[in-house]
């Protein structure tokens, strides 16, 4: 999304689900402003973050959006096929598209044509940048502060910490810098790389880009978004890549409160967070030793009293500071990220 | 490359490198009978395994090969400019090519026509199957034992050790296959998946595919070509998504004798034996716990009696068996491979 653009989020279907609507969620906290209506035809008429919901894209163009997002993240990355009329429409409309899926749309056989004879763009936000490799050794002489937020799961708000962190940490005047590595937070700064998407052996590479653009834009305070978890049996891969391609200083452990099995992989345990806290630091690159900040523990869903309880029991635990900074603010991480940076 | 199909390798200023020449050793090792010629210009009139080299295609026309398999790897999987000129005389001599790199020839707009109207093909190893996606938790359920190559860097000998221990399986009439993962390991048996040029998120499900596979090809010992390594500061992405991809019982370590820090990567030292065993173990799915079942020390260019030390100092440091699977024979290992999945 570009600054200012008016966007139509598209989210049929999965509006009211955190998991798989993750990307509109993450844009209506961060780009609230730029957000125009939503489309999801089973809760016509209600709103969300003050955002009406409509059931269809014509009654969408009351707004008059210049972009429809597609907000919903499916396992995999692909197209339920009743979306493609979804497309299909809004682009007939005059809207561009915006997409965050596996899919390519600007490779699509059908919609490419209709969206040249309509003059609107189709944006994949994975698709990797052209001229990728691998991991080269610059990322070791980035001259700034490198931390990673990783996670107990997937989809439990390492982006939103990242983010949260990156806020706090400009309001003190830090020259702090978000780096996007998925398509969310590539909606929402308008750079990056979804690095889930680029091909194996690049992984580390297009990390190591990353940090590298992050210090070019002025950051001495890099904020790193995380992807999926060291213990998640599906995605653990692009989670190291990600970790060993971006150096960092320093880790934030995200965790949801109260879970103790990977979500949608029954009999794939949670282990303590101490064992985690450890786990990632001995992961971490001899070259680049890496310390866990602190917990960010999710409360979402929890009353004041859980969520406090929930908090005292990760520190507990883990053996370090905690908050859930959407809750309790970022300061008090951003005061263990300094210190572990220091 | 098909069973029995007349084969050059083409290894120009790479063929006496073990490290970018592997493909080509790999294939003089298990595929010698169907090769007739190598090509490299530095050292014509030389052999290799005893098979010949020759300077250019067109010497190499005389032992009558049908196809051209690129025998290099290079970092990043790319072509150098120069290679491009032998290509297209291999293609306009009638060759077919089998390529393992990233660069896709039979998607490249000057080679594709050539080859087309010279009606031979562009085999692209590492291309992706179509379709591929996130594990799905249907390896766990593969009736197997899963035996997988791990190592303390890339290209020190996992395939081979998965080959020999595959090799010595099937000599003891144990209905083993081995699972390759990378191209030469796809050159050797004809079937497979790159892992490393999958995209991110579906490293996992490229892994489980192959082990579900490898079960249908009959294997009840199924013998995983290991990739890069967990602690390779820009491989370590795909070392964990293969790892959890393909649920191993069981973990063969590989470590070529003598060596302190990752090659090409200085700075990057590899810790001792005990604690690469230690990490690996703890780096395994809870849901599927592995054990280091022994070491495979790669000692070649030791003489007999360093060998014996480096394979004994070996043993001594992970305080497990330990041999050289090339130098020795495989047996040892299997039989600490068959006792720790029983």
């Amino acid at each position: 999304m570009a600054a200012g653009e008016r966007t139509l989020i598209l989210a049929e279907g999965f509006s009211a689900d955190t998991h798989y609507g993750k990307t509109m969620h993450g844009v209506l906290r961060y780009r609230r402003a730029d957000v125009v209506a939503i489309l999801d035809s089973a809760r016509t008429g209600e709103s969300e973050a003050g955002v009406p919901i409509v059931a269809d894209v014509d009654t969408a163009l009351a707004y008059d959006p210049r972009v429809a997002l597609v907000g919903v993240a499916t396992q995999g990355g692909r197209f339920p096929p009743a979306w493609r009329d979804l497309l299909r429409r809004c682009i007939e409309r005059g809207l561009s598209i915006e997409n965050g899926l596996h899919e390519m749309l600007a490779d699509d056989p059908e919609l490419r044509p209709l969206a040249d004879d309509a003059g609107v763009e189709l944006r994949d936000l994975r698709r990797p940048p052209p001229g990728l490799d691998c991991a080269t050794g610059a990322n070791l002489d980035v001259d700034a502060r490198i931390v990673l937020t990783v996670g107990s799961d997937c989809a439990i708000g390492k982006m939103t910490v990242s983010l949260e962190l990156d806020r706090a940490a400009r309001e003190r005047g830090i020259a702090s810098v978000f780096v996007p590595t998925g398509q969310t937070g590539i909606a929402i700064a308008g750079w990056g790389i979804a690095v889930d998407a680029v091909v194996s052996d690049f992984l580390s590479g297009a990390a190591e880009q990353l940090v590298v653009e992050g210090r070019r834009r002025g950051g001495e305070l890099l904020l790193v978004e995380g992807q999926g978890s060291l213990i998640h049996p599906a995605y653990s891969g692009v989670t190291l890549g990600l970790y060993h391609g971006s150096v960092p200083h320093v880790l934030v452990l995200c965790h949801r409160a109260g879970a103790t099995e990977i979500e949608g992989s029954p009999g794939h345990p949670i282990p303590s967070l101490r064992e985690l806290v450890r786990l990632h630091e001995r992961m971490a690159l001899p070259r680049r030793p890496a310390r866990v900040a602190g917990i960010a523990v999710n409360t979402a869903g929890l009353d004041e009293q859980g969520a406090a309880e929930a908090v005292a029991a990760a520190a507990e635990d883990a053996g370090l500071p905690a908050c859930d900074p959407v809750r309790d603010g970022a300061d008090a991480l951003l005061d263990a990220v300094l210190d572990a940076s220091a």
